[in-house]
């Protein structure tokens, strides 16, 4: 049994944390801090986690949780999360940031893009970013794993494999994305008020989205060439899950059969990828609350451009169920432990 | 390990015991029919029960299931029903009926609501009402159960303990029920499209909703005489989900604290029942996915009148966790097994 | 032409009042106000009021506003209404009041219930509560109107003839209300993000809210002595609309016809309330938009019980829409002014 | 006033033309057809259609027809439309046909999408696609018009001035975009049950969607060149409302502001195309109930890449409202007359 800490567990992410590792059984969950909260009982936030009935949020007192806890997940606001999370990984403690403050690599793309400077480069050059399909050997030798962005794990599954093929001109990726509410976090804030979400569907951040130069760093490594991409994110009235929408124009003849027979081979031994038969796309409903991500190809000959669809929850594979993933990975555990629900449907 | 069939199997009920089912140690899942879809494979259906991708649906051949199952798990329609269940029975199965075939006491009062008579009366009479928290014992030497519909499992929940303790004048209870969509089954119907349903709210079959007999006989069986209530169910844009709001005049003088303070007792050793504190109700999303039935309570004292509150997810206590439930019971296994898990929020 | 101030425009109330007098020939809206809001477009709040595009909001102030407009529509908070409408009145002007501060007669009932003094009792004197189908004479001659609350609205017009022809025992009326999500105003709260309403239900305010004096009062003045009630409110995952389902013992031996016919008449000449059939109860997407209140009745002969099912707009009829059509009984003008919009379904 | 016919009027559409004309005073609505539907009132399939409570459908009996009405909307299912349509027009009744018989030039491009013959041909050559902001004279001779389908509304809309003006590379077109569910139509079909779509996000007829030549069509008329795109339509859990994001890359040097100021230049005198400001994107719930479509633009210089994000409700510019709309300058009346309505939020 590691003791473990959830550092940041009021928001959604937080939650979901305590939701998964509930069924965990080589973990016990030590800690959960939260600032505002601090004093109220886990269940006093999220009536559903009624397991949790004993367990409240502590302030984040940092030397105070280095004897409480082995394992941390960082689930704190970004900026916010560059300090504390080296404070525990220099601790010699493992840790999962759920934060972006780790995943990119170069502190001045980070820092134009999140107007924020980066203050711990030296622990960020320690940091592996925690996409097992692409760095499971990496992850497994880390101590720091920067968790993967929502948008950015269900457009990097749907495009590697093809990059890596070349199969597409790197020149002209458009991954158009729609995500569920919650990704919004869990937050008072007008713009995600029930009567502003519900029967609606807006674009936003078009072009300015910050997952922007995550995509566009794990897909560049792949390519091993620069990429930039257009990325457009939508806001739809559900609570979880991501759809993405990617287009890219082919380098060589195929069709939809062998793409998605290559993408098969290549997601041969992943236990949370599923590609989709020929003319069948995800949808965000069937891997609601499961560690999934589902992925439809189609190959359009008119215009000679591979179209994927891919869809995960973001709260589970966009976020906490990933971090598990990473966690499973660096502890040698089996890697889908406590990730083995499926999905809730209807 | 025992082997269980489903027969009916493409519903959500269905769906849902699949779900389930596939966290339970000490079962395997040998068989599951639709007429429909035979043939199909169950993830044709349901792409999100990922992990049944080998198994398909059959057609409902009785004699051939015979051997190839220890337990059944019967979800067809009303009526359809009494046969096949009596049939498996007979045999010598252990059967729980998710119908509303084997619930009511009296083959005439089933003639009477649903308009079709009861051929199989002597079975009938070796059905057990599967509510845990009323019939654990008989439940656990039966061989035929009852399950329970969803609204009177929510509402026999919430006003049980009260009557029992002869707190209410039970001439005068009023079940105003409200569910989400997935109650009225997975089928094409104009009545549960999209655009018919969201961002509506509708009250239907007032006054003649089946559901009515079933909860007036447990609560009959509980005052030790006959009781009639007015019951309007409702529906709700959501997919899973009920929440009951019960009114009852009050025969002695008490308060929320106390009433409250009863049930806990009256509950203390139900895994599936929870309490809220005073002046908190349930919210049918705390318990979507989950096996928990949460009440809220409140003494009106301006008018005398006992407020209950009540909610639980209708596919899961109010149908196939609550069947899983009760095969525990039947089989002897921990009472929680597969149904562990918590609810999916948000 | 009138000029028409509204105070308090930059709620969903306010919002809804533009909408609908951007169709009424007679008025001009020479001012909206808002203080958190002030410079700002209306089209900055509320896009989809295009035709506004050149309206900005303004401070409240009164002196100034006194030579803008004749009529004000006055959506400021509870408590905060009362200083701003006396003055209006007083100065001679014509004012509907949105909130509830000018609705109980009695002062000691509305501190009771809304926890503030009422310090403007001699203009509270002088309002008259718009309920038109009861009110309407009183209406005709008054200069400041009560716009009454949703709920009561919904409940009033449900039970008061039933009351009137003393049908039911009005010691037992149980009235149960769901609401859509907008009923909470436009605001910035965690309780009503969408992730905390979307696919999920819940009552709330068991007992206390605050619309059960108004309820209580209207339907005591019908029947002539005091009445208590049981209320208990829900929220809805929809934007708008209200459904509310109300019970009462029937005193006097009757069914479903009868009542039909007897509502019938009593609101035969009511532009806009429409009793259904027998067997149809209302569904709040057929009212959505519309100023409509849409009733259906249900007498269960099993228990001796009246049930009303009623719908209605909780921003029209519940709200902007029935201030419309107090000013056009105020002013005499056709009722039906800017009201005859059908409802937008689906 | 002129007299109107609506063949197909159980639908969505037709029940959308029915609410719009409600509020023209040039035109009476004499005869809704339905074969189906036959003998019931517009009511009872359209409770919200109140006003019309003494209109009933009758059976499309097209002789009799012709003595009732002088203009006909047709709403009948694609292919079923040519026969009647071609039969009105014939017989000298001016016509809008909201299928999509009539609106791809080559019947060769019909017959491959639509997999069905074209045989009226003749009649064919006489239908001007009825798209107002890129035809409007040739309506205003036309006596049959081809009302443009959802789809291609809003993606015209979006990409036609930027085509016009040489400022994107036709080649490589990207159209993405979001539909309400009623896109489906009113149906009872599993694939829209509330369950299947609510909370949920899919992909469906990636490649393959019939709009696509009809985009492709208006596009390469406008190009004066033949013009292949990408078309993925996607399911949005809410009624109404189509949100289109497009992308091309730029042929010129520009920016968001040039972009914006051409379209606003080029939209002048448009009543129903609004372009936000720079930063700002449409909603789909700003213009439900109206016939705006709202147009966002971005130039994203990292990627020299043109994105529009446009949106209309499918129903009314997609559908009903653009079909009054075109009868409005068919017979010479004010072009927004009955369209006057501001859109209906929250």
């Amino acid at each position: 049994m590691i003791r473990v800490a959830i550092c940041g567990g009021s928001g959604y992410t937080g939650a979901e944390l305590l939701r998964i590792l509930h069924h965990h059984p080589e973990i016990e969950v030590t800690a959960v801090t939260s600032e505002k909260s601090a004093g109220k009982k886990v269940t006093d936030l999220f009536p559903h986690l009624v397991k949790y009935n004993g367990l409240a949020y502590v302030p984040m007192e940092k030397e105070s949780l280095l004897s409480k806890a082995d394992f941390f997940f960082m689930a704190l606001p970004h900026a916010a999360s560059q300090e504390a999370v080296s404070f525990f990984y220099q601790q010699g403690k493992k840790v999962v940031d759920l934060s972006a403050d780790f995943r990119l690599i170069d502190p001045k793309i980070y820092e134009e893009w999140y107007k924020t400077s980066h203050n711990y480069t030296d622990t960020l050059k320690k940091a592996v970013y925690g996409l097992p399909e692409l760095n499971r050997k990496a992850i497994r030798k880390a101590r720091l794993i920067a968790n993967p962005g929502c948008y950015p794990t269900s457009a990097i599954l749907a495009l590697a494999p093809a990059i890596k093929e070349g199969l597409i001109d790197v020149e002209r990726i458009i991954v158009d994305s729609k995500s569920g509410t919650s990704g919004a976090g869990r937050k008072a804030d007008m713009a995600i008020s029930f009567c502003e979400v519900n029967d609606g569907f807006k674009a936003y951040g078009v072009g300015v989205h910050r997952h922007t130069p995550e995509i566009e760093q794990a897909l560049s490594l792949v390519a091993g060439k620069q990429i930039f991409i257009d990325f457009t994110p939508h806001l739809v009235p559900m609570d979880r899950g991501i759809v993405t929408t990617s287009y890219a124009k082919l380098t060589k003849t195929t069709n939809t059969d062998r793409v998605i027979a290559l993408y098969n081979k290549m997601y041969s031994r992943e236990p949370f990828v599923k590609m989709l038969e020929p003319g069948y796309y995800p949808n965000a409903k069937h891997v609601r609350g499961s560690n999934y991500c589902f992925i439809g190809a189609r190959v359009n000959d008119r215009t000679n451009t591979l179209v994927m669809v891919s869809s995960i929850d973001n709260l589970v594979k966009g976020a906490s169920g990933q971090a598990v993933q990473n966690m499973n990975i660096m502890m040698g555990y089996d890697e889908t432990m406590a990730l083995e629900g499926l999905a809730l449907c209807p």
